[in-house]
């Protein structure tokens, strides 16, 4: 059984793990990632949790077989070097695949963290299996990767799967892209919060009221919504704009499964049911009777097994 | 140099052609479609067709390497039967390529004609040598097609490329699949006409209104948009929303190359000019900024030529 080293540089954590090739982690390692620290210091500090974590596993180096960065900004694949971070400065263009591969001495895959849990759902969670799927990340942004034959599929320039700039609402609110309308600025965790504020502001009546305006999250809102009027529909007109986005790509790509990861994915029905009618209601039947529409499997240790995936695609035919 | 069998069945034309490898029509036929035979006698007549095409190119039938079949219609691709026809009846589960390979002794592959132009425009036309494509015919109905690697993507269900039921328009007319504002609802052929017809009956003022109403057609309102306003705003919505669709599908997919085909195409700046500033205002920047959006290059021929290349992807690795 093949053992790969998987990385994660997000916007708020850095993990490192040693992984099997059935996705069990044999150990792992995660830190709060520190925002002024640059580029090089970040990495120093993640191959050192790499180190740990394959001491804790009790395997050498030369054990692994290779390994896979999941980083929270675009990537330029074919170069290996990320763009920018959404979350992290000094990430310009830096050669993040040759950085570790030099360190570790390991044959090296990285990727955008929405490519990387979209592989890892595909090979270890709710789309092990299918040929075609299609992954939405929904939580402060909203992110996407499309699976085809069981791989990643870049398009033309490292960017395809970018879904959360889809236009869905043409008055709606503007999106941090700078563009109105967008998925982004209508089914996010801050849209979903924003949307919620905006309606208590005009006096509605809610359990909402009783939280603090400005700590109000889309988590206390997925909750109240079992039995909350105002947050019920605040939820049932993302999940209606998810479905709409989502019917959109399911006529395009056809995909044998759609599924949802992110932070906000955990709210269940209230979210899931509208996003379901929405794709009934807006993509072709052919399209739709078969589909699988589920959460994601792996939470949390989504890119970190997102990586690990990364890293197993090496070496395959 | 291969060259190979091409069939189209559509629904005004059959044609018929022998095709060489570098997409050169060596002889063709082509007849009007009698709507009111079964599917039998249609492939009977189609036949006949291949066999003086086959005569008139000089060739024997051992010289065919293949055939290939553009079909107007969705077709099951993996058992190679014919779902239903637009436009025909008795096309219901047809066995069309086990009856063309029984009835040629060619190894056959049959798509339907939105598959078949869209690689006819990457072997032969628009999107030569690109790797990603997206096709678009924008004709009576608007359909599409998905190349990936230089190969007709089709997703789980044979179904992939339905762009043309796109939800872009919630407030807008029903399409004829029977939901409301889907792209065809708003940017085919007749929807073009037919926004056309409402504003004149509203009494606007346009060089449209010597044209008897009922006889008014896209390509009218494409001559006049050159100089008529009405005309100019007509296809600039029907652009806009065609923008829409795309700007959605290069998200997703970032492609090299969007090339839009069918008759509508022929509209020229009027149309491609608001489609290009829709693309540019609502696509992600990195993924629009090297995007070639172009009219097809293959015209009338391109369901000839897509069959032809559907053949030529027999025995290629």
């Amino acid at each position: 059984m093949r053992i790969v080293l998987a990385l994660d540089i997000g916007g708020t954590k850095l993990a490192a793990g040693v992984v099997s090739e059935s996705g069990e982690v044999l150990a792992d390692r995660v830190e709060v990632t520190d925002a002024s620290v640059p580029a090089e210091a970040v990495l120093e500090k993640l191959m050192g949790m790499a180190g740990e974590a394959v001491g804790q596993a009790g395997v050498a180096w030369g054990d692994l077989s290779g390994a896979g960065v999941s980083f929270g900004g675009p990537v330029d694949f074919p170069s290996g070097r990320t763009v920018t971070c959404h979350h992290l400065a000094g990430w310009e263009g830096f050669p993040l695949r040759e950085a570790v591969r030099d360190r570790s001495g390991l044959p090296t895959v990285i990727d955008n963290d929405a490519n990387a849990a979209a592989l890892g759902e595909a090979t270890f969670g709710a789309a092990r299996g299918c040929a075609h799927a299609l992954y939405l990340t929904v939580s402060t942004g909203i992110g996407g990767g499309v699976i085809i034959d069981g791989r990643v599929y870049r398009g033309a320039a490292s960017m395809a799967g970018e879904i959360g700039h889809t236009l869905v609402a043409p008055d709606g609110p503007v999106c941090t892209c700078g563009k109105r309308g967008c998925l982004e600025a209508v089914a996010s965790g801050p849209s979903i919060a924003r949307a919620a504020r905006e309606a208590l502001e005009t006096g509605e009546a809610s359990a909402l009221a009783s939280i603090p305006r400005s700590r109000l999250t889309a988590k206390d809102i997925a909750e109240a919504a079992v039995r909350d009027t105002l947050a019920a529909c605040i939820m049932g007109q993302a999940g209606e704009f998810l479905g709409i986005a989502i019917a959109g790509a399911v006529n395009l790509l056809n995909p044998n499964v759609v599924v949802i990861g992110g932070g906000v994915s955990g709210a269940g029905d209230v979210l899931f049911g509208p996003v379901r009618e929405a794709v009934a209601r807006y993509a072709v039947p052919e399209s739709a009777r078969e589909l699988r529409l589920v959460a994601g499997e792996l939470g949390q240790r989504g890119a970190l097994l997102g990586a690990a995936a990364l890293a197993l695609t090496q070496g395959k035919a």
